[in-house]
């Protein structure tokens, strides 16, 4: 942040009174412009025995496999969101989505909010931001064409669950490098 | 947002191309800048039967009561934020906090994680934001005094979990005009 979004002016980085951490702050209004990490919001939905992914039509990661995510909108709940990426992504309409993980990305400044859903019915297709958009069954599951690590760890995660027919709420930090569980 | 932190230029409000909402867009380098909801980390403290509060000893709702808890701050971990928050607001320290609430207030567009922790000792007192810091039992719980509906929501789900001796994660939103649960 070069320039004070309410002013104009130049700003400077540095530690406010009774703070301790750099601030951009204006050098002529004074104001100071805190910056937080974002938060992301998806869904893994379900149907029956599978789990639909999508092939990345942008960058980053470009044609792998991912769960149905994106940033948080103002005025929205993090379920809200979901459903709207959901819809956005796949075209796919999920029923009671239910808070099912966080994935804490500190090194990016990222908080992932995911929900898990049943897929009301087999209404769905490729869209303006997934180039394929599938149904898999875990056997199937590219874990060498994931998108990123926390694909792997929900996915991981799911198919475990899904063998205890129990799915606790669950927070994991990602850190890089990153370990895959699935590939050797 | 009526500069461009990029460039200084002004910004304009439109939707962009391949977009549905309005953002900030610069008039002169063309850049979009995003804005998101923010997210809030905190920690519900407890030891044996009692749950420590802080009296806000800044505004808003200076004087009520609050559990610990502050923005996000970049590069760390929810959990690292809420143990961070817990000590600068009350001196206190948790021994493995574990993730117990997602509040979701849309209308203000902010998003709250808490987690649940036994403090390691009765060491804490009053800080620069807090007032006042103090353990309550469930009967001594100031409702009436208390800083935010989610801190009633919170407060009320816990002492009901620690009645079934289970804590799962749950999420709630919080929409206005809220109706409390335990005041008439």
């Amino acid at each position: 942040m070069k320039f004070c979004p309410d002013c104009g002016a130049n700003t400077k980085l540095e530690i406010p009174k009774g703070d301790n951490r750099l601030r951009f702050v204006c050098e002529k209004c004074s104001k100071i412009h805190y910056q937080n990490p974002k938060s992301v919001v998806g869904i893994l939905p379900t149907y029956q025995d599978q789990v639909l992914l999508c092939k990345r039509a942008i960058q980053p990661r470009q044609g792998f496999w991912t769960l149905p995510a994106g940033f948080h909108e103002m005025e929205e709940s993090t379920l809200e969101g979901a459903i709207r990426e959901c819809k956005e992504e796949t075209g796919a309409s999920v029923m009671d989505p239910t808070l099912y993980a966080i994935f804490d990305i500190p090194q990016i400044s990222q908080v992932y909010i995911f929900f898990k859903g049943e897929l009301k019915n087999k209404a769905f297709h490729a869209t303006e931001e997934s180039l394929e958009v599938r149904l898999f069954n875990e056997e199937d599951i590219p874990w060498s064409e994931l998108a990123f690590p926390m694909i792997e760890v929900a996915l991981d995660r799911y198919f475990s669950d899904r063998g205890n027919n129990n799915f606790p709420v669950f927070r994991e930090e990602i850190r890089r490098p990153w370990k895959s569980r699935r590939l050797a």
